[in-house]
């Protein structure tokens, strides 16, 4: 039972249906003169329009990469480079993906200046504190749509109408809010938005950036000038067209698919906190990805509990994919006000199309009896009173919601 | 018959079936701690070493990227962000592919000095040339293996020596000439060297980047760590799977495919020169890859005798693919002495595996038909004497066998 669909997705098989005669028959380059390219030319120009439907642009505003790090890494060096005349500051979050934080941890070497403002115990941002960011040299605001690991949204429309009065390029990461829930970059103000198609049941290996009409980030991979000169690299067409067709299956069941995930979320949440004790949600109840569950238990780690969760047959995390075989501690939860003591007990559902409501129920009965064995064995479980012997963090101090 | 194997080649059913079942059953991040992502970090693994076996390095020494060109990007941006304070002076020649050729643009935008070495006039560059531009400040050499255009190759087992005497980093394009012509990094001398996959029957959107051990050239894609912190973005592992099998396939046949295409080659060139007037051939007729003919041919346009080759059932192409679409002549062809009007008439064949000695007799009666037909409409051809009218450089003057 796969649990782990914010890290990756199986590709839907539609979408291998559609890149199938790429990889064969129509393999053509698709910038050669002869009829063999010209129907790679049409997969590319029908995928950028499947991209552009789900997010309200315009097909030529879509530019393809070779996933969501490189979309993240071309937006904000793209603009830090096309604006370094006007000034070096750069605003983002605490808890970005590290394709944006690390992106702008290197910007720093290179003499910008970044603010990257705190998020409140429900895991967004306050406005009040963007606007105090806001300087006149500021020539870029960061800000992700949804978290990798609590799947809570930031108010991206109030963050873009703020980003317009000032003037200031808005990128958005919406690498796992696409797909999921509703966006218009139209109506947000986005001038950057970056997607992946791995998430949502494309093929891994590519991306887009949307580029908003008038914006120029400098160009990040040069060469041959596909991409309208601005990504180079022969066109990976089975790619795109897989990629263009999981954006118009989740276009296409947005509604459906949100409906029926919510439930399912629901009721593990609720199934769980309600069963075991000393366990907790990580980010906010309601704002949140309609795919996402982070729970933290204390007194457990989370990597034994993804292990034992791996041995019943369920797939799930422990914070992200990217940082999971580091043992630092999750930066997301850390920022969430919480001791590295409790961010170790955390683990992470994302739910995919494929999920039922019968998965939950067994989610949640597994979910009990491995905590209960991993506690048993616990040195830092008292199970003569069934509490944690350590001042573990509840729901009260930080405001999170049993 | 497809004869644009430089541009793009189609996948191997072997390599197709290497990367199938990543798609399904196989689709987890290798990043992840259950069972799942396992057989996807055993594939990166394998691959790595495949790779890594075709140009004699070490496995950890291969990082995959999204293709030639961003390799391209990475190696120089790399090299030019790491060693800035060292000096800002690159070494690179004036045939270079365009994902190096602007690169280096970029850079002397941002204060860099390029010295663009010239080339003689059978496409190969003056190592004379190469250690007068040599400086104090010279940080990097970036010279490609083969050319995509004319195949001619350049030595860069001498350009190695000449670059580890001078303490310089030494990068090589090898997306053209790896998986044809032997290559071995360490013998070379070659601190990096830039591969593709789709070039030698692998899929599009994967290559990789070979960084000897000990360089350290900046991050271009920041982000999850992926790539022992180098290049990050969630593995694209069906099309690692296939690149690393179309490495090991290529390796195998190696020696056999060069004999094989060797000989359709010189047919080719032999029974065009020989049976069509004012026909020459671009690059050296020895140094020069297996797969490769390029002609020019007065009075006519290349675009022209590519789309009436097309209607014959022949792929090829004038120039390379990356630049087809645009007017310009080819700036390799015009680097080589020729004139602007001497360029246009240009044909590109780039042989594959599938070619064989029949293909070669059509290909040559197609050829001598279409030149015919065009000259026959062309202003610039004298029907009655069987001349062009305009005085068009000969094999005499460029030193170029007919």
């Amino acid at each position: 039972m796969y649990m782990d669909n914010s890290a990756t997705t199986p590709v839907n098989p539609e979408v291998l249906k559609e890149m199938e005669p790429f990889y064969k028959e129509e393999f053509g380059n698709a910038s050669t003169l002869y009829s063999l390219g010209r129907e790679s030319k049409k997969a590319l120009n029908l995928a950028r329009e499947r991209v552009a439907n789900l997010i309200n642009a315009e097909p030529e505003e879509i530019k393809f990469t070779s996933g969501g790090t490189e979309s993240d890494n071309w937006a904000i060096k793209g603009i830090a480079f096309q604006k370094r005349n006007k000034g070096k500051h750069i605003i983002t979050s605490v808890i970005e993906h590290p394709a944006v934080k690390n992106t702008c941890k290197w910007l720093e070497k290179l003499g910008y200046e970044i603010t990257y403002l705190p998020i409140q115990e429900n895991g967004i941002i306050n406005i009040e504190d963007l606007k105090k960011a806001i300087r006149d040299d500021t020539i870029l605001i960061s800000i992700m749509h949804a978290n990798n690991e609590i799947g809570t949204i930031q108010p991206i429309t109030e963050i873009g109408k703020i980003a317009k009065e000032n003037n200031i390029i808005f990128h958005v990461d919406a690498v796992q809010s696409v797909g999921k829930i509703p966006l218009d970059v139209k109506k947000s103000n986005i001038d950057l938005l970056s997607i992946s198609s791995h998430k949502i049941y494309g093929p891994k290996g590519i991306g887009a950036l949307y580029i908003k009409k008038g914006v120029r980030p400098e160009v990040l991979i040069h060469g041959g000038g596909q991409e309208n000169n601005q990504r180079s690299g022969t066109e990976n067409i089975p790619g795109i067209a897989g990629f263009g067709k999981a954006c118009q299956i989740a276009n296409d069941n947005l509604e459906e698919n949100t409906r029926k995930l919510t439930k399912i979320r629901n009721k593990i949440i609720k199934g769980v906190l309600s069963q075991v004790d000393e366990a907790y949600l990580n980010g906010d109840p309601e704002k949140r990805l309609p795919n996402n569950v982070n729970f933290r238990f204390s007194a457990i780690e989370g990597e034994s509990l993804v292990l034992m969760l791996d041995a019943k047959g369920i797939e799930a995390s422990t914070g992200s994919a990217c940082s999971s075989q580091s043992l630092e501690p999750s930066y997301v939860l850390t920022s969430l006000g919480l001791e590295p003591v409790n961010v170790h007990g955390s683990l992470r559902l994302s739910l995919g199309v494929e999920n039922t409501l019968e998965d939950a129920d067994k989610v949640i009965n597994d979910i009990i009896n491995v905590v209960n064995t991993l506690r048993s064995m616990s040195p830092l479980w008292n199970s003569k009173n069934g509490k944690s012997d350590l001042s573990i963090a509840g729901d009260e101090e930080y405001g999170l919601s049993k």
